[in-house]
């Protein structure tokens, strides 16, 4: 175990911050670390919006859902899949790529890439002792977000990520147990699936149970399977082939 | 700076390990890392496939257009998306989660969380002097990926990670300008864009052109362009639809 690792597994989300903003080189240390992450193919499909303005964070805040912690914290990122950026220098050489940038494969590479930026650009907040949380809620009104930060085409904002110097000390919720999500070798069958599923949803109804005192009791497998019975963001596909991806 | 730090910033992918495999305990600490990362929801929708068996290891390096450190190398791991196990559960509890699960939505979560888990392991690999790097390439043959590690409907191997003790020392690739991907408020204006691609254009040509002795003069504009000229794995929706994925 040493301190990255312990950093990791020390992980959870935090969503209420001190007022306090990150200083510039905080800012730009981050970033640098996030641009550090491995890309498909040297693509480099994300680009980064850091959203300083107060008034377009209560926006962001807003149509995540109305989450406070959107507007108040150390700073806020907005992580886009970039495909723009391509685009031009195509233009620069005359070259088209419009049936590369429309295809399911970009969608892959462009999720992919933004997310490990991201991933990156967290970890090392929390390295410095700050704390961090995805905002997902943003895709809750993209085209709203889109319109806000000026996104051209081809260009999706997929979440944010808030950061600041924590001024909570949540939980930490269990995860699937590891034998239900590495396998060896091969998939696992469904009877196994089925007995760590059972395992599981008692583990977490016992932790949700502590945690309210018994008012809640009710384990992961009811509270995902609930949550899933209606489909969230079904103007998604639409939203995303009107960007010029995930058409092909 | 601090040690977590300078593991991002020090990053490249390695492409050649030492034969040496890691202990048990080692891919222990690393799934336990990549299931510590954020995810959706709490939906958790990523599901690791370590790959030990060399036969299968061998395949795997074929399919991804024979890169022989798929199979040579300390540990490799598969990551997928996964929805077969949020589908056992709600055939557990009779819910009907197909819609979501079908959604767009669904996809960019799913996506988005298999990479953080990823990001989270290759993290914690470097941190312990391991190398990594993602194999994207598994994506050329994903039908015959999926059969060879019986994956079932709804989940969709989205890379893998190769992980093991370094054999060889590559440079690093000079990334975009950080003024080219991380901006204020809003996105840029084309005209900026296109400054910053020219400049990168020469900083990157200077970079192939010292590493070559002056055999490859161009820069990151002109190769990107050339690659994306004909799209790859344009048999990607068909596939990822026939999974039951990325469709409404």
């Amino acid at each position: 175990m040493n301190e990255t690792i312990e950093t990791i597994l020390a992980h959870r989300s935090i969503r209420k911050f001190k007022n306090e903003p990150l200083d510039g080189e905080t800012v730009e240390t981050l970033v640098q670390c996030a641009q550090a992450a491995s890309t498909s193919s040297y693509q480099q499909v994300c680009t980064i919006i850091g959203v300083e303005d107060r008034e377009k964070k209560e926006k962001l805040a807003e149509f995540a859902g109305n989450q406070s912690y959107v507007a108040d914290n150390g700073y806020f990122f907005v992580f886009c899949m970039d495909y723009n950026r391509h685009q031009i220098a195509a233009d620069m050489k005359t070259i088209d790529i419009h049936e590369t940038i429309q295809s399911t494969e970009a969608f892959i590479v462009g999720t992919v890439d933004a997310a490990l930026a991201a991933q990156n650009l967290s970890i090392a907040a929390e390295s410095l002792g700050l704390g961090i949380v995805y905002i997902g809620g943003l895709r809750n009104s993209l085209q709203e977000v889109s319109d806000l930060l000026n996104c051209p085409e081809h260009v999706l904002p997929l979440f944010g990520v808030a950061v600041g110097y924590p001024d909570a000390e949540p939980g930490k919720k269990p995860r699937l147990p590891m034998e239900a999500v590495f396998y060896k070798n091969q998939y696992k069958s469904k009877e196994e699936t089925q007995d760590l599923l059972n395992q599981y949803e008692q583990e977490t109804a016992e932790y949700y149970s502590e945690r309210t005192g018994g008012k809640r009791t009710e384990g992961w497998v009811t509270q995902i399977t609930a949550s899933m019975a209606s489909p969230k963001r079904t103007y998604m596909k639409d939203f995303v082939q009107s960007k010029g991806l995930n058409k092909l």
